[in-house]
C-alpha cells in the first residue's frame, strides 16, 4: 500500500484529486463574485471542474466522460460547492485563490499532458492533439467565465497559462514522435506545463500586447 | 380517438407542445428585450426549446435529436416567433409571462422525468442520469441567456426551478431503483418537479442566499 | 493543372481557403477590439473559422471534422493571427473589414450550400438540412460574439445574413428534391447565398423591426 503511493498512477490519481478540487473552488468563487444562487454555484464548479475534458471527449466522440465512469468527482464538486457555501466568507476569497495557485498548476500540466495522450490515442495528428491537450486544461475555466458572462480570463489577462499547457502539450507529441515512452512523455509533459506556470506566476511574467489602438469594448 | 386522448402517451404529447410553446415563448421575449431581429428571435426560441434535450443526446452521444425526428416541432416554434413578432406588444409581455408559468412548470416536470430515463435507458449511473434530467428541463433556459448575453436566470434568480426539476429526477432514480413500472416512475417524477415549482411561484419560495459579502461583479 | 484550376474541386478549394481566411479575420478583429491577448486572438479566429462546420458535425455526429482532416487550415489560422498581430494596426481595422466582405460572402455562400449537403447525404429532412447549412455558415459568427461575452451581431444587426444562407440552403434542398445533380445544387445554392447577400450590403437592406417597444436591457 504505501509502495502505491508512489507509482506513478497513485501520483496521478493524488494530483487528479487535488486539480479537480481547485478547479471547482474557482467555479465557486467565479459564482459568488457573480452572487448567483446554490444551483449557479454548484453547476459552474462542476462546469469548470469537468467542462474541458467533457469538450474534448464531445469532440473526439469519446465516451464515457471522466465523471460517469467516477461518478464520484461529482460527488467531491457537490461537497466543494455545499462546503464553500457553509465555511467560505469573502474574506477568505483571496486567500482561497493564492492557495489555489499550487493545484491550479498541477491540474493545468496533467490534464495538458493526459489530454494531449487521449488524442494521439485516438491517432489525431500532432497539431490537433496539441489543441486537444490545451482544450483539456484550460477550456474548464473558458466554459466558467462564458456562463458567468465574462470575457474568459485565459484569453484576456495576458499571463501565460495555455501558452504553458500549449509548451506541455507539444512536449507529450514530440517525445511521443520520438519513440519515448507513454509515461516519460506524460511526465515530462506535465512537468513542462506546470513548470513553466509556477515560473510564470513566481516572475510575473506578461504577454506582450498587441499595439493596435482600434479603440473597441475591451472589459480592462 | 376518445380514447387515445387520455392514454399516458396521448397525455405526454399534449403536455410536450404545450410545453415546448411555453419554452419557445421565453425564448420570444428574451431575444425582444434584447432587440434582436428576426433571426434572432426565431433562433432563441428554437435554443430554448431544444437546447436542453440536444445537450443531452450530445452528452449521451445519442442520436437522432428529438427535432430531427419530428420537424415539425422546428415548423411550430418558426411559426411561435413569426406569430409573436405579428401580434405581440410589449404591453403583453408581462401578460405572456404569467400565462406562461403553467405550461413552463408542466414541461420541467415532463422533461427532468423524461430526459432521466432516457439517461437510465442508456445506463447512466443514478448521480448522472439525475444531472442529464435536470440538463434536458434546465440548460434551455441557460443556453437562452447564454445567447441573450445574461448570466443564466437559473443559476443567480434565488428561486428554486433547477431543485425542483432535480427532486423530480432524483424520484425517477429512486422509483426505478426500487422496482417501479417505467410509467409509474415517470408520472410520480413529474409530478413531483411540477408540484414543487408550482408551490414556489404560489408562496414565493427564495433559496438561501450566500452572505459572503466578496464585492464582485453581481448582476442584481 | 491550369485546367485543375478551373475545375469545380479547385474552385471550392480556392473559396475555402479565402473564406476560412476571412472569418479567422473576423475573429481576430472581434479579439481586438476586447484587448484579448495573443491566446485570445487566435482562439477566437480559430472558433471563428471552424466554430460553424464543427457544431454541424457535432450535431450530425459526424467525424473526423474539416480541420482534423486538413490541419494545414489550423495552421493558416495560427499564421494569420501572428500576421495579424505583428502587421496591423488600429488605423487598418475598417479597412480591413470592408476587404473582408467579399471572402466573407463567398464563405456563406459556400459554407451554406456545403453544409445543407452534408446534411442531406446524412438523411436529414429538408428543413433540418437548411438548418444545418445555416449553423455551418453562420454560428462560427455567433461563437465569435458569445467568446467575446457581445449579443451575436448575426441575430441583432438587422442585416440579412443568416437569412441569405437560409435562401441559399433552401435552394440547395430544392434542387436536390427535384432531381438536380449535387453539383448544380451546390453551385446556384452558394450563388443564391453570395448574391443576396452582396446584393443585401450594396443596397443597404435592413430586417424591418419588430415593434414591441418592451424596454428591456437592448445593447443597441
Amino acid at each position: 500500500m504505501a509502495a502505491a503511493w508512489w507509482s506513478p498512477h497513485a501520483a496521478q490519481v493524488v494530483i487528479e484529486v487535488a486539480a479537480t478540487a481547485a478547479f471547482a473552488l474557482s467555479g465557486v468563487l467565479a459564482a459568488a463574485r457573480k452572487r448567483m444562487d446554490a444551483v449557479g454555484v454548484a453547476t459552474v464548479a462542476g462546469v469548470t471542474a469537468f467542462g474541458g475534458g467533457t469538450l474534448r471527449d464531445v469532440l473526439l466522440d469519446r465516451r464515457p466522460f471522466f465523471w460517469v465512469e467516477h461518478p464520484e468527482y461529482l460527488w467531491m464538486v457537490l461537497a466543494i460547492s455545499v462546503a464553500s457555501m457553509l465555511f467560505l466568507r469573502g474574506q477568505h476569497f483571496r486567500l482561497t485563490e493564492r492557495a489555489m495557485q499550487w493545484p491550479d498548476a498541477l491540474g493545468l500540466g496533467l490534464f495538458a499532458a493526459s489530454g494531449t495522450q487521449v488524442a494521439l490515442a485516438a491517432s489525431m495528428p500532432g497539431l490537433v492533439a496539441m489543441l486537444m491537450g490545451v482544450v483539456t486544461a484550460v477550456f474548464g475555466g473558458v466554459l466558467r467565465d462564458i456562463v458567468c458572462n465574462e470575457v474568459p480570463a485565459a484569453f484576456q489577462d495576458h499571463r501565460p497559462y495555455a501558452l504553458c499547457a500549449g509548451a506541455g502539450a507539444a512536449t507529450v507529441v514530440g517525445m511521443t514522435t520520438f519513440g519515448a515512452t507513454s509515461l516519460w512523455a506524460w511526465g515530462l509533459g506535465a512537468v513542462m506545463a506546470t513548470g513553466l506556470r509556477l515560473l510564470a506566476l513566481a516572475f510575473n511574467w506578461q504577454l506582450k500586447p498587441w499595439r493596435h489602438d482600434a479603440g473597441g469594448t475591451g472589459d480592462v
